[in-house]
């Protein structure tokens, strides 16, 4: 199918990306350059990786097409020696990292879906499939992850799976239902990092124990 | 059997106990509420997650029952509204908190009995269920597990376990040896509670490298 | 086979190697006697447990030879009552840690090629059961994990098992690949410990965000 096209090449396009901001945040952790190639593999790959293995699905993606463990290694290792005029193009890296949060979710849906599970496991799916990556590579810098505490990223992943699954379900064609729930991610994220846009953060500071 | 139903009914209690217990984690790093009610939902479920996916066994509990994932995130969540009472049941949360543990251990252990696996594994395997759960949680937060360093928090699990297949090994009607397992596992628990208890701790302070 | 024996022994003294020194990490974080067990096993067998859950082969390796744990476990508590002689043999540790880095490499090797995994793939399993034990060790920690800023462990690994590959490629016996692989990538190990060699860093300092 052409959507299928599409999405596939909006996945490549998206690892790509997902390896070079990953090498970045390598960077401020001064690792070497192979922890560069290795973190930017583990981020763009780990979220789908991870809900494999949760789904007991396999072969996992890059170990069935080993060629994505190869270019999101090497697009890191690159990021290395472009890293100085990246800052130049953080718009462009921002937005094709909402582009693969959304492109992600998709994907992470259509799997759960193809193996007939329930609703509330298709938008989970397709949440640790847009998540997870980055939530590995936070905890590898020993950072508490950004995810659960940044502008809406994963509310983005679960509105946008919410929006795919309602689509089809009201008899929307497959391909205007990823376009819808893609698209309206893609603005809510877009919107959320322009206008500073966040959750209601929980503030606790007692010790229970 | 009547003694399954309690054990379900427990296993319910526990997890929203433990999801609960989880958000107070998540406030005191103010993560978002969707940050919230997804670290609940992973310390609730990541121990029995991580089991399953060690003995390769699919689906995982969450995935079958996609309503644990709602009640868990759900209850992680209403938290943030009523963290300002949870100090006056401070004592209550750390009761059932000790429950969860005793209860995911011997789910854990009926789960490895069911696959035939020998006792090493079957102990390995309720303190699986029993404590990754909140390792997950403390790597999330980037605190060093307090498993490895709390109140007798491990060594009740295994003792448990170890209770459990004695009593079953012993001849004891299987309900009678889940009971005196749960309850001797707990009462250890509160006393190391109450009074303290810990394991000696190991202080090494040189660099081998 | 005679080779076969001879990684089993170099396997079994690898992994009670790896747990003493992982208990001296557990001791710098004043873990108590059980974490300390628990680190131990975690570091010496969790490379090849995190490889066979993403290969998707079952059962692991301790839940198949359940004496590992106790193994590990009991050489990681034994570390606890000798730590203050260790500082005399940290020479002979540091070698054991190299042998172990060769050894899981070529296990991990074995395993893909046996389950005729491409070659990018055999090489990234070698990988992961030389260094993930060690980056589990480390996140357990809260450290960054020490691989992806270290005297060229993951770059051992890598061409070691390259070296084991292209050895059987060039119509190599078996023994002979395995022998020249593991003794070039320890050589080399040993080589960047004594002389501090090192990858080159990525040093970065911008936020992208």
């Amino acid at each position: 199918m052409q959507s299928e096209q599409i999405l596939n090449v909006l996945y490549i396009v998206a690892i790509v990306a997902e390896a070079m901001t990953a090498a970045l945040a390598a960077g401020r952790r001064s690792m070497d350059w192979l922890g560069v190639a290795m973190l930017g593999a583990i981020t763009a790959l780990g979220g789908g990786s991870v809900r494999d293995v949760l789904l007991g699905r396999h072969p996992l993606t890059w170990i069935e097409h080993p060629s994505y463990l190869l270019v999101t290694a090497g697009a890191a290792l690159a990021t290395v020696f472009i890293a100085r005029y990246m800052h130049h193009l953080r718009h462009l890296f921002l937005f094709l990292d909402a582009v693969g949060l959304v492109v992600f979710t998709v994907i992470g849906c259509n799997i759960a879906l193809a193996l007939g599970m329930p609703y509330v496991i298709v938008i989970a799916s397709g949440m640790i499939s847009g998540c997870v990556g980055g939530v590995l590579r936070d905890i590898l810098c020993t950072e508490v992850p950004l995810l659960f505490r940044a502008e809406l990223y994963a509310t983005v992943s679960i509105l946008a799976g919410a929006l795919y699954i309602g689509g089809q379900y009201a008899g929307l064609p497959h391909a205007l239902a990823m376009g819808i729930a893609m698209l309206t991610g893609l603005a809510l994220r877009l919107l959320a990092l322009r206008y500073g846009w966040s959750m209601p953060k929980f503030v606790y500071t007692e010790k229970l124990h």
